[in-house]
């Protein structure tokens, strides 16, 4: 369990870190929508280690070949199968800590729910397996952006620094303008110099992605169970590192008042709107037109490139030395996996609410 | 969709507010299972309104029966249908709204969804359909307690006024000591100095309702996309009135570094332990034997007891009244339900963690 | 697992033979159905039974109780949960086989499952449960009749007696006119004979139940595992008693050379036909638009009114006498449990196909 | 939908007949299997085309390579990924139906389900899909083997050459020693012969894959819709051609009175057993532990060597020319697929008993 994500708009996703290759089987897609590898490989890119000075220096291309579904360069409804081949698989780089335990990693988790384990590099539990994610997140976002459906994420704190900023007072569009992905450039470099300054203590930090979804149709979401923001709660909740979701008003909400926090409908020419959006969008699980937003918290990355104690599989002390090339901070590359993962949810949620009323069935 | 969670042990919910019952068919509990039909009704108290001053006044039984799937006092294996009987249906004090739009309910986007509603009190979209979750849940709770496992959630936070102590350092048999089940008994006594006055005010306020898991074993949670915090995650924002949820160290995380947020791993005779928990238990979306402990932002109940400008089915401008009986603050009603959801998720992924090594098969 | 039945248009069932009641959970019906409540009292007494000399004179009323998702009439998009009391529980009838095995019964393999059974009637593995898929399975024909579709089932075949004509040929108006349901009056006749005198020798004999289904929408279906027909197969294999299934040419069409086999396409106005229907109406397991016609065969009821030898939990040789009041032959009123399935699937693969061309995301 | 198999043990296939590449994920399979790839291998050469003279002439070499979830060796519990690379994909070949509709085919229907369609060899309709189906069961039957449990299917008939005998007068291991894969030589003989006539009427004839399974344990199978035999002919009547399935006495069953149909329960040490088999090792949908074995009707292969009539995308009326190497029947190859199948159902549901008794939670 657990390799797949949606139920009409699907994906199930296979690889580990340093294994042959990733790959990603996307249902779903209807028939009819022309691909544009270009913005394919520009997500890829937003994504891949070594983009700069306060990521990873790894060097992992994430070249990818889109094996079926597509033919004459349109989605032809039918799975659409994707690899992406690990060029540089170092797994003698991971030697020295094959058995052993690296703290706040899942070698433990793993080890005790399997029996053994793929110990380089993580394994399935690496986020290299977003890497899947993103490919295929991109091809929803190419099907959303035919119905005008718009999904941008940012980073709105690191550590401390905090962007308080309401979306709406944002120039979002700033947000690939700089290294970290904040939209407001005088953050931007605080974060740049803290991530930075975090990077030279050889130690991480966290942070927090922010995202908007623009456009969404009334009506999105089912009941109860599958409420529109508890599944995009999980989408996000399941990428590494993840701690936290809240949309709307969020954590903040709960110190308001009702008379406060009520959004008051008015009607706006043919569309009823909100004059606020404590809601994020979302009303008893269905959207309700206006902007959805949300907020994810990552924690520190939690390989550091110090000398930590911790246990090996036979259960003696041992010290774990921080090797090889990591990210100090975990959100810059984060963005767009967050944007993937919405948008994989806003597709499938569509696709789920086509025939709630009779006339549509 | 929508109507059901969990995978192997699993429920699907049906009814409104205000038609004749709700019910729950619980599938995948192991036979065998001696049914305490006590516990399941103190459960239900727990939830039911009219309990405490700080609650709504309403009065509503929450009278269940077992259908099936009991025989003899023991489960057979065989799903368990159980149905609550709606027995003071008022559908005549929801006449005045029965064509507007409350602010912040759900009624806008089920009209927009599904061309038609039960507007009777919110119909589906209601908390009353959480009844169906805290029977259900209170199975799954006995069902966990023959492996030991314990489930406790209080009220950490009530407008402003938060409980900053951790929660190992709580004796959190106090939170039912107390109408607004929070375990530090002063604060308690502020919170439902606040609620009340709240309530006088006509108003309401959020809250935040925190849970603590105990003993669940090594190795459940599924890797990937159903991570078990993944799926908790999901579990409680699927509860109304849910704005959000973080687990371990949450948003506060974020703002640690890795050196000192890194749960240090140490033998502890045979078992493997970590000497902090920010981890909350849970590494790569599977248990590794921590206390597992999360919150849960709930907004200010959406009805207030005061006028509010809105619009109709018709887009006029109209005003919403506040009438009936309605919680001033949601959170000391939503312990049982987060509790429910949690018992949920757990048996599931323990029943999901069957077979993961081959001496298992 | 093993409750429920649909992806989209979903049915859960849950109840024993002999327990408290019988219920169902249809998710997935469109909003703004019209319910017309005498149909499905129609369709419960073509199940029942003591409906005719040739079925079990046991008295069931069937009676069913609509608890949600219907207001004022009218299918709200919510979840139907419908309710059958056994109004007549005679669970002391069965206290001399509580500990028996009962030849070709469930009765043995539940024990062995679960540890334990409920032995009054079967429990849930008894027909009683296909009460409930016939409400929901006449809720599906009601939706499907809002766009033609028509499901008419019949006998075909009892014991030897096989009606060798094409459905085509055939007035399947006929089917209700005779208590056996079969539009041959002739053959009906002799089939009422043998049940009769299979009857009066306290014994039992199967038959095959075949259906048509007409006016499904060409293109309805999934490629590969999930198949119209594959999905109607399972939906008639899950029916109790049933031991095979066939579509279009069946298992006689392997005896055909591919040159006669083969549907010749011709255009015809607007449309796309076949000259001949070896094809079932399904190609590549998506619907081509001609009827789709498809057996089930029903093997003779295991509960035979004599002695038979068996053992015991305890393992000890027993003898299992015959009593209470059985079917002779279950194809009569295993008609309207095959139509309820088949229109289940049917409404089922029209919600998935809404989406598979880009026009219509 | 339509692309995955199972439910914990659970296949997702990709891809087109002249796309790129196959490819399957197979998740469940518990951790530490070792994997022998040389069996892996012998399962796709009984599949393979250009085995005998009474197959395809095609060359297919259908070498796989497994991506990930095996590390050294051995399965982790992380998903398998397995691509297939079609070496030769000779898209030229099909240009001259590029816009015709073959008689009975998938062409018309995925036509007008998706709007296009990949015509190249049926794209995704292809049985050629079928080969991610055998190399995934190939690690099912491994899996099944650690348990004692073994799959055989068999040729039964071809055209109106029927083998008449009970499989257990049949000594199976006989059938891998002829090319149409029948244990009885004579017949295999006839059936040879009979194929290879049909070939040189460049036409093609259906037949009957018989299949036993040995050793499944007691209690395998989950009541009411998910019935062991209910998802075996599901799994079936999946694979391309299929057209009917039945199992245990099946429609031959339908002539039976209940008083010789029924098995007699016998204790045979500490087992309970039945002295006769028309069950078919499944009662009430779950395993008694006898024999498991059903039959699957194969239609004649639609592709023939000759001309026929038929209409284009434009509805004009047509000439298809029979082109290219195709089977003449197709029963021989799809043994292993029949097997595969098999394979899958069983694993998974072995997987979902895990937890029937509280003892196993």
């Amino acid at each position: 369990m657990g390799n797949s994500f949606g139920k009409l708009f699907k994906i199930t996703t296979f690889g580990e870190s340093h294994g042959l290759a990733l790959g990603v089987i996307i249902e779903g897609c209807p028939a009819g929508l022309k691909i544009d590898e270009a913005k394919l490989i520009a997500e890829m890119q937003r994504r891949k280690p070594g983009q700069s000075k306060i990521t990873t220096q790894r060097k992992e291309e994430d070249e990818f070949e889109i094996k079926s579904g597509v033919f004459e360069g349109v989605t032809t409804g039918t799975p659409i199968g994707i690899v992406i081949n690990n060029s540089d698989q170092k797994s003698k780089d991971y030697s020295h800590i094959s058995d052993k335990f690296r703290p706040s990693h899942a070698d433990f988790t793993y080890f005790e729910k399997y029996g053994l384990r793929d110990y380089r590099g993580g394994g399935r539990s690496s986020a290299r397996e977003t890497a899947a994610r993103v490919v295929a997140g991109a091809i929803a976002k190419q099907l959303l952006e035919t119905k005008g459906i718009s999904i941008q994420a940012y980073v709105s704190q690191v550590g401390d620094l905090k962007l308080e900023k309401y979306h709406a007072d944002l120039d979002l569009s700033q947000a690939e303008e700089n290294i970290v992905r904040c939209p407001d450039p005088a953050m931007a470099e605080e974060m740049i110099e803290l991530i930075d300054s975090v990077r030279k203590d050889r130690d991480t930090i966290g942070g927090v992605v922010s995202c908007v979804i623009k456009n969404t149709p009334v009506g999105i979401g089912e009941p109860v169970f599958d409420r529109l923001h508890a599944e995009l709660g999980k989408a996000m909740l399941s990428i590494n590192a993840v701690k936290g979701f809240e949309y709307g008003s969020g954590f903040e909400g709960v110190k308001m008042r009702g008379s406060s926090h009520n959004d008051t409908f008015v009607q706006d020419g043919d569309k009823v709107r909100t004059l606020t959006n404590h809601s994020g969008g979302i009303q008893g699980g269905i959207s309700n037109g206006e902007d959805i937003y949300f907020n994810v918290a990552f924690k520190p990355v939690a390989t550091i490139m110090t000398d930590q104690e911790s246990v090996n599989e036979a259960g003696e002390a041992v010290v774990v030395s921080g090797k090889g090339r990591h990210d100090p901070c975990v959100v810059p590359r984060a963005v767009p996996i967050v944007e993937a993962m919405a948008a994989l949810v806003i597709a499938d949620y569509i696709l789920l609410s086509k025939s709630n009323k009779l006339q549509d069935f």
